[in-house]
């Protein structure tokens, strides 16, 4: 075992440990620590300042993109809304201990499950250093340690935060194993993390697509990940045109960059000749760029055909791809064939096919007569989100504080013993 | 890719086909189909017994044990119990398409999530090919399509009872491809196997700790598994001496090759003298071999030291390593270093040591004043149980259908579109 290798164990030790103490933590102290840590990141602002503008001058130097900087950059309003989000993580109901399903079996024992803290998060990220304090509440306040990993040029600001947070465990007596921030940044680090299947419950790695697929081919431990949302809004024979229109616009052209964007827009073949070039126009209008099929070309002027990899494609641009379709199966059909299954919209007037798509549509969120950008932890009422999860173990969807934990079984007897 | 792998990949293809079109598949159908099974496993019993009986006579000829050929008898016990399984899950509630947690938010848009099938099961396990049909069974009625992939041993076994399978689906108008054994017994299938994650959801290992660990270190897919059972009963100081003795005798005598027998008792030091010689005295007297601690060993002349390797050890036999603990803490810590996160229990009449017990302890099935012999789907009235997990993520202990299941989110609105 080489040095760095010995580094991470021993955090990843350290970790679990603290999360054995970390389960019969009551909500109260859950709470406390959560907002103390609010009130010490505007303390200590210029300590995180300070350590935040050697990354930002290093990443000049490198030559960084404004985008890159940009997201590196902890801003007053990225600091606000760190604030923010520990004090509302405080405000949210604690799943711990939650216990259900109840039941007095037919030989008198009681059986139960109880929610319980999964035991160690890792979290594998970028260049955001809001994550380690965002990721780090969430998984405090369900009851986990976690492992934070970071990218190497938000290394300084991400030691800085996980500084004050430690610093706040301590205060109220918490072991400050309970975050971590892995100070090795070579991408050996995060192989050899992947492999402490021992020690780590849950793997959630968040930034691009190659990032998410070096981590799910190289990880032992269990993985809850999203390649990419390619969402389609379906605009049947009956949808209102205004409805789709609105849905369809805000799906494209709200905030295209993020994966509950709009990507592709089919449309029923009855209603293409007056619902296209209405759609079109606005989306024209907005300086969305349209692919279109045949079809589509021929009602739109300025289409741009479609080129076979256009379909499934994942623009987070201004671009969106459009198909006529004859039926609900046929659009039913192209979403089973290009959908990522993250969000599948219906826009229908028909209860019946409302209904089916509903059903049958394979998607973490699935709606009729809605837009896609409302498939979103905070929308869905999760309070907060971690992330979001395309396969289908554990969680699908977005997570938030309960998908963080997990059910034991818990029995009542008086005695009894098996027959 | 070579012909195993092409063998493979095809009927994976085919499986995750099959899968897509049971989505829609009505709880009427699902139960018609598996009825149809039940009777079509009495009609072809000579079929089955001749084929059988192949793996019997190479069985024999292998020089298998008298266990070995024992798990590979499709007797007619096995075979009542079979179609016996088939008729109580067609008897179980449909747990597809149930919704819960429906929601309005504050802008109107329902928000719920709804129960789904997972996909594409895969199952490997090794000589028991009663699985096949068990856990088909279960796989169907949750809407998922399976690939199974049996030991060797019992290949002519598996390919005859999936022949039976395969013609009630046809002759109910379900896609075939729901239930497929894969005919390659080669170990390179089942290392391909566990590559296809494009098509494969789950994969459910069955067998000896050696298999498990093959498929988990293996797997690119999630892996639901328990390598072992080391369960422990620890009976504190307030504890009913009877009810501590049935109890212990119950988890180590009753059955004591399975996963929740009992394989350590811990004593709280203040009963010791009282308790341990009585309960030493009736393990004794059913044939119990006890490697105890220090203070066990000076109060039962004939238990034996135990070795360190005797804690955490699954003995699956009768065999019981008894230690003797000065405190409910000592117990918990005991439990942290050699609990296999399976089933422990505490045998106690003091509310608070149960209460803290149930909270704290980190396993799948925690109980108070209970054998560890009701750890068990149909004990805990799951209703069939395909197999235990003592990982945390998406089950945590017995799985029954709900567990073959996941859920979506759902969005009903009527237009909305975010701010």
């Amino acid at each position: 075992m080489n040095a760095i290798q010995e580094t991470i164990q021993t955090m990843a030790i350290d970790a679990k440990k603290a999360a054995q103490k970390m389960i019969g933590l009551s909500t109260e102290s859950k709470n406390r620590v959560l907002l103390r840590m609010a009130d010490a990141l505007m303390e200590q602002k210029e300590f995180i300042r300070r350590e935040n503008e050697k990354d930002l001058e290093s990443g000049r130097k490198k030559g960084l993109s404004n985008a890159m900087l940009d997201r590196l950059n902890l801003s007053d309003k990225v600091m606000a809304s760190m604030i923010n989000g520990l004090q509302e993580v405080a405000a949210l109901p604690d799943p711990v201990g939650e216990v259900t399903e109840m039941v007095k079996r037919p030989n008198g024992i009681m059986v139960g499950r109880m929610r319980i803290p999964l035991g160690v998060i890792g979290m594998i990220y970028e260049s955001r250093p809001n994550v380690t304090v965002d990721a780090a509440a969430l998984c405090l306040k369900a009851g986990n340690s976690i492992l934070l990993r970071g990218g190497s040029e938000a290394i300084h600001s991400n030691l800085a935060l996980a500084r004050v947070l430690q610093d706040c465990l301590a205060a109220e007596n918490i072991d400050a194993a309970a975050i971590q921030v892995i100070p090795v940044t070579d991408r050996e680090a995060v192989t050899y993390m992947l492999g402490l299947e021992e020690q780590i419950d849950l793997i959630i790695p968040r930034g691009g697509e190659g990032l998410i697929r070096f981590v799910a081919e190289n990880s032992r431990i269990p993985v809850l990940k999203h390649y990419k949302g390619v969402c389609h809004v379906f605009v049947d024979e009956t949808a209102d045109h205004d409805m789709g229109i609105n849905i369809v616009m805000n799906g494209k052209v709200q905030r295209p960059g993020v994966c509950n964007a709009l990507e592709a827009l089919l449309v029923h073949e009855k209603i293409a000749a007056g619902f296209l070039p209405k759609v079109g126009d606005a989306l024209a209008k907005a300086g969305v760029e349209i692919r279109g099929c045949v079809k589509t070309c021929s009602l739109l002027p300025y289409a741009k055909p479609a080129a076979d990899s256009d379909w499934g494609m994942e623009f987070l641009d201004l671009i969106l791809a459009v198909k006529v379709v004859p039926d609900l199966d046929a659009a039913l059909q192209h979403i089973v064939n290009y959908g990522s299954q993250h969000t599948e919209v219906i826009v229908t007037n028909s209860y019946a096919n409302g209904q089916r798509f509903l059903r049958e549509v394979d998607a973490s969120a699935v709606m009729i007569n809605a837009s896609t950008r409302f498939s979103d932890g905070g929308q869905f009422g999760l309070g907060a989100e971690i992330g979001i999860s395309t396969t289908k173990l554990h969680a699908y969807g977005p997570m938030g504080l309960k998908e963080l934990t997990t059910r034991k079984f818990i029995v009542y007897g008086e005695g009894q013993v098996r027959a």
